[in-house]
C-alpha cells in the first residue's frame, strides 16, 4: 500500500530538474505515490524523457495540474493573495481533502508557511506552526532544533507551544524516549538571556516536559538536547551559520589535504573521508524540515535542494503521515493546553 | 620599546597555568611587557617554576598583585561590586592611569564589561561598549561579528554604534579598506528579519558606512561583508553554534579518515591535516575579541583558552593599542554622531 505524497514541482532554485528525479527516486525506493504538481504539458514532457534516459516505464508517478508557481523573489503575503492556482496551494489542498497524505516543497519559505496556515489552519491550541529541523549531532542521534525562520519576534508563549510540538516530534517521529529539551540561551543559568529567554525559562518547567534548562548554540550539534526551542530570527541565523562555517570547513580542509596529500591514493582516500563527511552533514541527507502545528502534513525542503534533498523530503513527509504524529499533537495539547499568546505577532514575510 | 599590557592571571578555566605559559610566549615573541595581575606569591612560584623548566631567565614580565578574581559562576553585576581588588579591576586601574596600553582577560565576559564600564567608561557618542569576534572566512581575510554577547535586547541605535565601531575595526586594526557593513538578518530585502532589524537598516543607510544591506548566518564566513552587525544574543548564539559544528565537523572527520586511512602513512597525512584545520579555525588563533567603545583597551579571551590564546590576545591588545583606533573612533563619533538609544538596556548578567 503506497503513501500518497504530493510534490510542489517548482519549488527549488533549479526547479523542476531537481523534483522531477527526486520523485523518481522516491517511487522507486520508497513505498510511495507522488503526485508532482505544476505546469502539466512541461512536466510530462521532461518526466518522460528523465524516464526514458534511466530505463524507467512504469512508475508511480502522477501529474496534477498548476499553473502558477510562487518563487523566492516574490513577497510572500502578496503571492499567496494573488497567485491562487499556484503550486502549494494545490498540493496543500490536496492535504486537506485527503487525497494525499502530506506535501512537501523546496520553495520559499514564508510563502509555504502563509498558504499552509490558510489551507490547512493550525492545530487547536497552536498559535503558529514552527520549522523545525532535524540536525546530526556528535553523539549520533538528531536534535530538532525549533523554529528555523517561520516565526520572528516570538512571545514566550510561542516558545512553549514550539518546545511541547517538538519533544512530541522527537519522540513520535525520531523515537526518541522522554527527549529532553532546552531553550536556546547564552548561558545556562535560568537568569541568562534575553527578556524572551528570561520569560519562557518558568513556562517550559511548568509544562510536562522533560526540561533541562537553557542550552548554548554549542549544544545543538553534541547532542546534550534532543530539542532545542528558539524564536525563529534565532533559529535561522543558527541554522545558516552552520551551513556558512560546514562551507568553510570544507574548502580548509581541501586545501590541507591538498597539500599533504600529493598522490592519486592520497586524493582517493581524501575523496573517500569527504563523501562520508557529506553524508553526514549535508542538507540533502536530512531533506527537508517538517512544518509541525498545521492539520496537515507539510515539508519544506531547502531552496538549494538536489534530488537527493527531494527524497528524503518525501521520506520524511510518509514517516510524519505515517506515525500519525497531528493526532497525538491534538490529544496532547487537549490534556495539557499552554496558554495562548497574547499577540500573534508576524509571520516572516 | 615595549609596550605594557596588563594580563589578567586568573581569568581562564584553567587559570593561571594558560595565562603563565601565554605571558612568557608573549615576552618571547612580541615587542611586549607582561603585568601579571593576580595573587603575588603564587604567580611569582609558578612563573619561576615555569621558566625553570623551560630554561628562561630574563623575560619582560612583572607581577602585580590582586588578592581577589571573579570567577565563571559568579553573578556579573554582584561580582563587580563586591571584589573591590579583583584581577579585572587592578587591570583596568592600570589602563585608565596610563600605566599599560591595553589589558587583557579571559574571565567572565558579562563582569569584563561591567568592570571596563565602570573603571575606564565609554566614549563619548557610545551607549554600550561592543564585543567583536575576529572570525576567519573562505576569502580568506577576516570579518567581524558584532555584537557576540555584550548585549542583549539591542535597540536600533545601538546596531547603528556598534557598525560604526565595528567599521573602524576593520579599517584601522584589520586594515581592510572600505570594509563592507552588513546587518544580520534572515533574508536579504531590507523588509525581511525581525523588528529589530527592519528598524535598523533604513538608520545605517544614513551613516557614513560602506553598508552592503542584509546578510544572513552563511555569510559570516563566506568574505561577503567585512563587518556583520547584531543583537549579543544573536551573535552569541552565531559564535557557540559554530563552535559546536566545528567540533562536529572534526568528529566526523576523524571518523571518515579513520575508516579510510587504515596505514600509519595514513594517520600522519591525516594529523597534518587537522593541524592546518585548526590552525585556521581554533580560536586560540583568534585570541580573544576586543571590547569596542571603551576609553582604553581590553581584550576578552574565551574561558577555555590556551597559552596560544592568551599570547594572541595580548597580540591583538598590542595591535589595538598600537592603532590609536580610540582616538579614531572619538573622531568619528564627534564628526557623525550616532542618535543616542532611548533605553540603554541591561548588559548580560
Amino acid at each position: 500500500m503506497r503513501i500518497d505524497i504530493a510534490l510542489d514541482a517548482m519549488g527549488s532554485d533549479k526547479s523542476p530538474e531537481p523534483e522531477i528525479r527526486g520523485a523518481v527516486l522516491a517511487a522507486r525506493h520508497l513505498p510511495v505515490q507522488v503526485h508532482l504538481i505544476g505546469p502539466e504539458t512541461r512536466l510530462r514532457k521532461m518526466l518522460a524523457q528523465h524516464m526514458r534516459s534511466t530505463n524507467h516505464r512504469h512508475l508511480p508517478i502522477k501529474i496534477v495540474h498548476a499553473s502558477e508557481w510562487i518563487s523566492m523573489e516574490d513577497k510572500a503575503a502578496a503571492a499567496v493573495r494573488s497567485k491562487r492556482d499556484s503550486t502549494m496551494r494545490v498540493g496543500l489542498k490536496m492535504v486537506r481533502e485527503g487525497r494525499v497524505a502530506g506535501f512537501v516543497t523546496a520553495g520559499n519559505t514564508g510563502a509555504a508557511m502563509a498558504t499552509a496556515k490558510m489551507v490547512l489552519g493550525t492545530l487547536p491550541g497552536v498559535d503558529r506552526p514552527a520549522l523545525a529541523a532535524v540536525l546530526p549531532t556528535v553523539a549520533g542521534r538528531p536534535s530538532v532544533l525549533l523554529d528555523v525562520g517561520a516565526n520572528v519576534d516570538c512571545k514566550a508563549q510561542h516558545l512553549v507551544q514550539f518546545a511541547m510540538m517538538g519533544s512530541m516530534y522527537a519522540s513520535h517521529v525520531l523515537k526518541i524516549e522522554q527527549p529532553r529539551v532546552g531553550l536556546l540561551s547564552i548561558g545556562e543559568e535560568e537568569t541568562k538571556g534575553n527578556d524572551l529567554t528570561r520569560e519562557t525559562f518558568p513556562l517550559l518547567r511548568q509544562q510536562p516536559l522533560n526540561f533541562i534548562g537553557n542550552v548554548e548554540g554549542r549544544d545543538i550539534y553534541n547532542g546534550s538536547a534532543d530539542v532545542i526551542v528558539c524564536d525563529g530570527f534565532v533559529g535561522n541565523v543558527a541554522l545558516k551559520t552552520s551551513e556558512g562555517i560546514v562551507k568553510l570547513v570544507r574548502e580548509s580542509l581541501r586545501e590541507s589535504l591538498g597539500a599533504t596529500l600529493s598522490s592519486q591514493v592520497g586524493a582517493l582516500l581524501a575523496r573517500k573521508a569527504f563523501l562520508n563527511f557529506k553524508k553526514r552533514l549535508d542538507y540533502s541527507e536530512y531533506g527537508g524540515a517538517p512544518l509541525l502545528g498545521l492539520r496537515g502534513v507539510c515539508i519544506v525542503g531547502h531552496g538549494s535542494s538536489n534530488d537527493r534533498a527531494i527524497l528524503n523530503g518525501i521520506r520524511v513527509a510518509a514517516e510524519f503521515a505515517q506515525t500519525g504524529l497531528n493526532a497525538h499533537l491534538e490529544h496532547e495539547f487537549t490534556l495539557h493546553p499552554p496558554a495562548p499568546a497574547t499577540h500573534t505577532g508576524l509571520p516572516v514575510q
